[in-house]
């Protein structure tokens, strides 16, 4: 038996106990006459002491070999602390060794075990195994598995059957990228990896499961973004005999429930917003609103003055910062700096200070009074010590630039708390967006969303004006879950996929199976998929997903620390009938 | 709103409620002035009532067209049934239906939705969708989902962890065959699908999160022999610092709560055997002991007398068949027969009926008189009215065919109750097995299990004789789950390794980020992984995996519902710098 207790367990309760423990040497200290070793393991530290007076001189001197991360069990006595540590449930006690036997020493770690550590990214991806080990890491995954256990109790307890849906499937070309897999026992064909199992899951509505999940990964072959994996997880959802509201009241549920298990949050009532309303007020489908700087459109009270550059903009928008009228000339430089990065790309930015004394200052002060300016005010709901924040240009860009200034001035006024959760629902999304590139529309959620009753129609004339049975769950600023209601009549199916440009024999080929179930007793349906990935960073308070997997990979896709993908042996080739063909660069 | 209620719901204390339901029509019986209409979802069937006296003539001639399986919604009041039927909870009442909408009509399904069906099992693979709306198929998928769910409450009430560990990862030659995934990103290059987690919930414990478990899809390339998938679940655990005695305790405690909510049997302690004692009492590694039928080896009795066939043979061996004495020389004959099939392989086969009255009868009298006989039957245990059946040849080959015939004997006299339950752990199995072909030796569990102490050093005189800390545990006649405790020492796997036929240069490139993950303070550790499908189908009192897989694939590795896998786009090879070269048959 490696251990009786682990070392986060004993307290004053168990003085005077024999005890086994088992862990890692977190450190050791020196004092000459005694040495103390703190042991680790996932549930504690507990210290270990060895002294002049009751050890024996070799097992003192073995003590003092121990290096960092050796692996070690001790036989000893718990005993009372001297001097007690208040900040670790272990502190009253501490643990007099009488037998201590190196299971396993360790290297030198190349960057150190500690909350804070010394390694880089990269060495630490490459030691994964080690980076587990420090408590950040570790408990993200902890917590991660407890968020998944959580939402399985719920889902269950409400009826919905979890189940497994295959991973080896079928290629389409809508949407992102498909991995795919050769098959050797049919040469020349190829299973895709699932980029969600939304196929599977309508089919399993078909059948009469009613309520169905599953926890489940899901693969896309894209660039990859920061931040984004080529594996990643869902929480995917689907239920039967529902509407809209059934949908959003099931999966409201579930966060709140979160929120109250894992948070300590309780929420009320999720509002709600529809597209067009968040991206008039926000410049964003997914607006995080724990905080205001709304958008105020100018373009009644800033137009028709002699600044042409607004004159000639299709919208001209703004949002009050506030408290920040008492930015420096060069406080604000830098943020017009910052609008025009590429990355936001905005052509400048007009700002108005309203000064305490209801004065304002503004940088088009040649073009607008004081009367003017107090319009502004009224329209973006500033106030005296607020900062007007203005922009203009073409509308979806100017709304899209606006939104990022927004986010990131609440992340200069530390206004986006990462204990404070605000939900919201948004609806009513486009069922259609036009790529300017193609000028094809792609279905703005997938092919199988449902439009708006009535809506039908439209498709034929004006695409980009059908709203679509589909919504999204916004927390905090992130999009956590989306989802619609489906199709679930063969010939609206078959009229979507022309409208998104399928010939009826790649309609047939990719989706005939699908649209055959439709013909043989289909009920209305429809579901949610929440990104696990995201909602488990997010409840932890945090903005990157990279530490709550296990095993994350770079970039690049490529897993540092196994170092996959990786080439095969020409024999595996052969098997599955391919040849490599490397592309010239 | 599509319903109030399911249709498995109304009772008596519902009468005279106004009700909602939705569902499928699964059958209508028109009696002319009355027209009754079986509404049937996930939870249950309700009772529709159209009739002369209290519906409109509209509504009845509507009621008259409906088809199988026409999803449908309906408004109407509860009432008594005149003639109830207890067999359903809904027995007692039936709907009065005011309203009626046709949802969604269906076309005649091409087969019946019934529990017995008249579909063939490819017809309804085909068609899986409609399957599963049949109880037998979906309380199977319900079932699957209720295990699943008490394993991880059971786990997780234990502090297991649920770790999600990744799906691309990197092709080892070692084992089966890989499914493999090119990289675009990395051309050339390729991921390939876990076999199992292994290496990963070994790093899992190297960084410290001690208990670990994941219900994951795993994946082998293999020729499916019957009742296999290409894709498949595993319940994967790994805890650090345990002996195999602690890990026995943990799954041994998994495996009893399972029995207990399940299938609400109370289990004692599970009886252990060694890998020998049951090849020699039961010639196999995973023996049925729901019944007795244990082995008796009569070298001792039965050779050197003038048997010839005996007196050559490595091993004699017999079974008892209880109350067999009474079989026909026609019915013996074709057991003979039935053990000479190629499946088996036996050349012939020895009776001895055990008469009641005390005599024996044999195929051998010839050879052996009544005191001879007596000794067989002291050795097999055969009472009288027992017939004893007695195989003979080389040791290995023997035991195995009397595994089949005593199994063949246990199904004709149904002794493998299919609500009885006999777990066995059995241990100490071989670290390595001979592969006849080759010469060489694999792994009999895999390469990072560790040899029983002390026996290392055997590796080089005797491999075949060093035995595993691995152990299996066995349900009713087969392995549920396997496991062993691992190596965890980089001098150890190295040697391992070595003895497997890997050059320095291999262990490296594929394994080397384990053996380095040894050297910095990896604890001891081992595990075990279930074989979810199979445990869920013995739990469930079946024999074949398939219906509890919502969508399993066909022997050929195919999807035939989504017809997958298929030709995928030239666009989407080149890109992936492949080319196919299909091999000339």
């Amino acid at each position: 038996m490696y251990r009786t207790h682990n070392c986060g367990q004993l307290s004053e309760s168990d003085i005077d106990k024999k005890v086994i423990l088992s862990g890692w040497v977190q450190k050791t200290r020196d004092k000459g006459f005694v040495v103390w070793v703190d042991l680790r393991d996932r549930y504690g530290i507990t210290q270990l002491v060895f002294d002049e007076d009751r050890t024996s001189s070799e097992l003192l001197a073995r003590a003092r070999e121990l290096g960092r991360e050796f692996v070690v069990q001790i036989e000893g006595k718990v005993i009372e602390r001297a001097s007690r540590n208040p900040n670790i449930p272990t502190g009253n006690i501490e643990v007099l060794v009488e037998e201590l036997t190196v299971l396993n020493p360790s290297k030198t770690p190349p960057f150190t075990i500690e909350n804070e550590t010394d390694g880089g990214g990269d060495l630490r991806m490459r030691y994964r195994y080690l980076d587990i080990r420090r408590n950040p890491v570790k408990n993200k995954l902890i917590f991660r598995s407890k968020v998944t256990m959580e939402v399985r109790k719920y889902l269950s307890d409400q009826e919905f059957i979890e189940v497994e849906t295959p991973y080896l499937i079928k290629s389409t070309p809508e949407g992102a990228r498909d991995f795919v897999v050769p098959s050797r026992m049919n040469e020349g064909q190829f299973y895709a990896l699932p980029q969600s199992p939304q196929t599977f899951k309508q089919l399993l509505m078909v059948g009469g499961l009613d309520k169905y999940f599953q926890i489940v990964k899901c693969f896309r072959d894209e660039d990859l973004r920061a931040d984004r994996q080529p594996e990643f997880t869902q929480i995917d959802c689907e239920m039967a005999f529902v509407e809209q509201e059934d949908v959003l009241d099931a999966f409201e549920g579930l966060t709140r429930h979160l929120l109250k298990e894992i948070n300590g949050i309780e929420v009320e009532k999720f509002p709600r917003m529809t597209y067009d309303e968040a991206m008039g007020r926000y410049g964003s489908d997914k607006p995080d609103i724990r905080f205001g700087m709304e958008f105020g459109e100018l373009n009644a009270v800033a137009q028709h003055k002699n600044f042409n550059v607004f004159n000639t903009a299709e919208l001209v928008v703004g949002i009050a910062v506030p408290g920040a009228a008492s930015y420096s000339r060069k406080e604000i430089d830098a943020l017009v700096d910052w609008v025009k990065r590429p990355q936001v790309g905005a052509k400048g930015m007009v700002y108005v200070k309203c000064n305490e004394d209801g004065s304002y200052k503004s940088s088009v002060d040649k073009f607008y009074d004081q009367n003017d300016l107090a319009k502004w005010a009224e329209a973006t709901g500033a106030k005296n010590g607020d900062l007007i924040l203005v922009l203009s240009g073409s509308a979806g860009e100017t709304r899209t630039q606006l939104s990022a200034l927004r986010m990131e001035m609440a992340r200069r006024l530390e206004l986006r708390k990462p204990d404070e959760f605000a939900p919201l629902w948004v609806t009513d999304f486009p069922l259609l967006e036009l790529d300017e590139e193609t000028g094809r529309y792609h279905a703005m959620h997938h092919p199988f969303t449902s439009p708006k009753p009535g809506q039908l129609e439209l498709l034929e004339t004006d695409p980009g004006a059908v709203r679509a049975n589909a919504y999204d769950l916004v927390l905090n600023g992130n999009e956590i879950g989306g989802g619609s209601i489906r199709i679930h009549d063969r010939e609206v199916q078959s009229t979507m996929l022309r409208h998104l440009g399928f010939t009826p024999e790649e309609a047939r080929a990719q989706f005939g199976f699908l649209m055959d179930a439709f013909e043989y007793g289909a009920p209305p349906h429809g579901g949610i998929a929440f990104g696990l990935d995201r909602l488990v960073a997010i409840l932890g308070g945090q903005e990157t997903i990279r530490d709550f997997i296990a095993f994350p990979k770079n970039n690049n896709g490529r897993d540092v620390m196994i170092d996959a993908p990786a080439p095969i042996d020409k024999e595996q080739l052969e098997e599955l009938g391919l040849k490599l063909e490397v592309k010239k660069v």
